[in-house]
């Protein structure tokens, strides 16, 4: 149990509240439940009843009068690069004064730039930048956060990056869960030798990261201007062999098939998926690998293409939506941005939205069976809402309707 | 004086302080000053000097060590709709679900359920429900806000939605300017007779709004599915008699030429623009008139023809950046975001996009010569940002770098 919950035996009760669960199995928009009485107990929902049947308070509970607000599920960020030194906004700035991204290259720019400010920096250093990033996302109603590494590249600073985002988790009540993606971008000392670079994952970065208890997952980009699937699909054997989750960026640039070889693997997640393409939906469907959409880079990219929704919906993957907060093509520090995002310029609905971020966010993170939804039995990380309906989440921005932000039952500051 | 101002007779000096005065006469981007001491009395800067020039500062004087940060002018929003009441957030819902818009209008949605809302809100209810709305820009660094009427559509309703907003600007460290936008709808009492209801805006609209001080300026709304050029010419010149400032809503949806219109009247602002031809282009620049853009109304409408920035760059007329925060099609309240939209989406320069939110706002306010740039004798609303370079204020979002809102020479807690 992390340090910043405090263990009480006492129970905690939500009343006068609707909840949003998110639970399939309640049959209304939204799993909704009106009027509400939640009981948590131990980090976990012990109880979900209508108020009309709430027994007697313990004088032991401390009870929390939700006064009609709503409550759902922690929002989870199940994709972002937010540990990272350097600063890219000349870089940004450059480009629209007209500088063309191969002249921004030659000029050190880049995500090599990102490379090169990482590695100098300190696990220190690097907690410290990343905190008001990952704050931000918190005050939004943020519970747990993926954080990739990929900027380090080599075997110390990769696993430098992993430490950071782990620490970030110990330091803050939020929780964090990691990939390696070390497969991000070829690193300027394997410029001819890709495949060398890629038995360095496998037999060095992998083990070293477990050894460690470091990473979760692993991630890789599957792409033309980054990795094949042949060697993609040595990094995911690796990963199986040692036990973790695979996640992978696929389809977004083109479609080399990244999806249907995740599946293969059993992946939590593939994301991106521009151009994923029916073949791929349906693997999907089959391995039971979540989709998940990153509206802030189509955004950032001005992409037209949009990833298949209507095939997603139509063979019942789950979709999620995340930030993809990165210094290049996502500085975008909010989820509720993700969810205006999805709904504007993917045609999500505000319930799919919230689901993106919640229950199909905690499957892309292989832990669809904890968290994401509100029931009994369920790790209690939750928001209380100050808002009259689940859709203002989607459709509203700007405004922070948070009234509490709760991680494991209890009531965070932040 | 408002009443928030504390007033003192002593010099307040940030020293160490990056400034990006958007000064014309400062001959580098951003009109950037490196290492300055900026100095504050009653309420106006009185002296700008680089720190090695500084002299003795006075025993009665507050020291601000920005320590290497940088100021830059408050941000204006100069296009905001805030004050309402309502929620849209089912509508926009359904319309995800694939309601037309014809059904919603049919079941009583659109903007005519705000106006509903509205005109059975209290002033004390407008203030309530625009609060969490104003502050969450003046978080972000905004200390001045443009608030329009145009949910009310009648003399009363109008009349208490300007009170709203004037409430707002007595109540809070932040500066309201607004706009008599009457001619935003045609009220469903006026239905068969617009002409009719346009002389009840010129004859007892204006008169009561310039009688009880409510109003700065007028607005219209100049398209097919609104007011006609020839009504919006009668409200320009009932506003021109009473002295008030002039804006329009022209050119979002078609060319009806409301720019080169509103221009002849010496309008301070026209905005949205998407349909702006060259010859309107002319015109705003003969008559320094300001081109506002909307980019978050762009994405949540999702429209794909961009305003002529080209022309706009080449004809040198101004181009100011606003939220255009309203229920309907753009619930974002975030100025920063529409910095980012206006560089991503319209391909505007950050330091255009800082332009359009500081020195080019207060233009189209009728108040560049007072507020809107760092410099002696300018009104000392300021930001001061814990940032690199300004650039990172248009290529980031969610993480907010405001260290300190200063509103009149006062450092604001909000
Ligand atoms: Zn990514
Ligand atoms: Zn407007």
């Amino acid at each position: 149990m992390k340090s910043w919950i405090v263990t009480e035996l006492s129970e905690r009760i939500w009343i006068n509240a609707n909840i949003a669960t998110l639970d399939p199995g309640v049959d209304a928009p939204y799993g909704a439940l009106l009027d509400q009485a939640l009981t948590v107990r131990d980090g976990r929902i012990v109880s979900l009843v209508p108020m009309a049947d709430l027994p007697a308070i313990p004088d032991s509970a401390e009870v929390v009068d939700a006064r009609g607000g709503w409550i759902t599920p922690g929002l989870i960020d199940a994709h972002t690069h937010l540990v990272f030194a350097g600063n890219r906004a000349r870089e940004f700035e450059q480009r629209l004064l007209g500088v063309s991204y191969e002249q921004i290259a030659r000029d050190g720019g880049g995500i090599l730039s990102t490379v090169r400010e990482t590695r100098a920096a300190s696990v220190e250093q690097l907690v410290a930048l990343a905190l008001p990033r990952i704050t931000a996302l918190m005050k939004e109603g943020v519970t747990q956060v993926e954080i990739k590494s990929g900027y380090g590249l080599d075997p110390v600073s990769e696993l430098k990056m992993l430490r950071a985002a782990r620490r970030l988790g110990e330091c803050l009540p939020v929780r964090v869960a990691t990939s390696l993606l070390a497969a991000h971008a070829l690193p300027p000392e394997y410029a001819d030798n890709s495949d060398r670079y890629i038995e360095v994952i496998c037999r060095e970065m992998i083990p070293a990261a477990v050894e460690e208890g470091l990473a979760d997952a692993v991630d890789v980009f599957c792409e033309t201007i980054a990795f094949s699937p042949q060697q993609c699909e040595r990094v995911f054997r690796a990963a199986a062999e040692y036990g973790l989750g695979i996640r992978a960026h696929v389809e977004q640039l083109s479609n080399l098939h990244g999806a249907e070889l995740a599946a293969g693997y059993g992946a939590w997640s593939v994301d991106h998926l521009e151009w994923l393409d029916e073949a791929g939906v349906k693997a999907l469907a089959a391995s039971g690998t979540v989709a998940t959409l990153l509206p802030g880079a189509f955004y950032c990219l001005r992409e037209t293409r949009l990833p298949p929704i209507d095939l997603l919906r139509k063979y019942g993957v789950p979709m999620a939506l995340a930030t993809d907060l990165n210094p290049g093509t996502s500085p975008l520090a909010s989820l509720r941005l993700a969810m205006h995002m999805g709904c504007t310029l993917f045609r999500l609905t505000p319930q799919e939205a919230l689901a993106g971020v919640t229950c199909n966010a905690a499957q892309a993170l292989g832990q669809g069976d904890e968290l994401g939804r509100i029931g009994v039995g369920m790790r209690a990380d939750m928001v209380l809402w100050d808002i009259e309906h689940p859709a203002e989440l989607a459709c509203q921005f700007g405004v922070n309707p948070v009234r509490q932000r709760i991680v494991g039952g209890e009531v965070c500051n932040v």
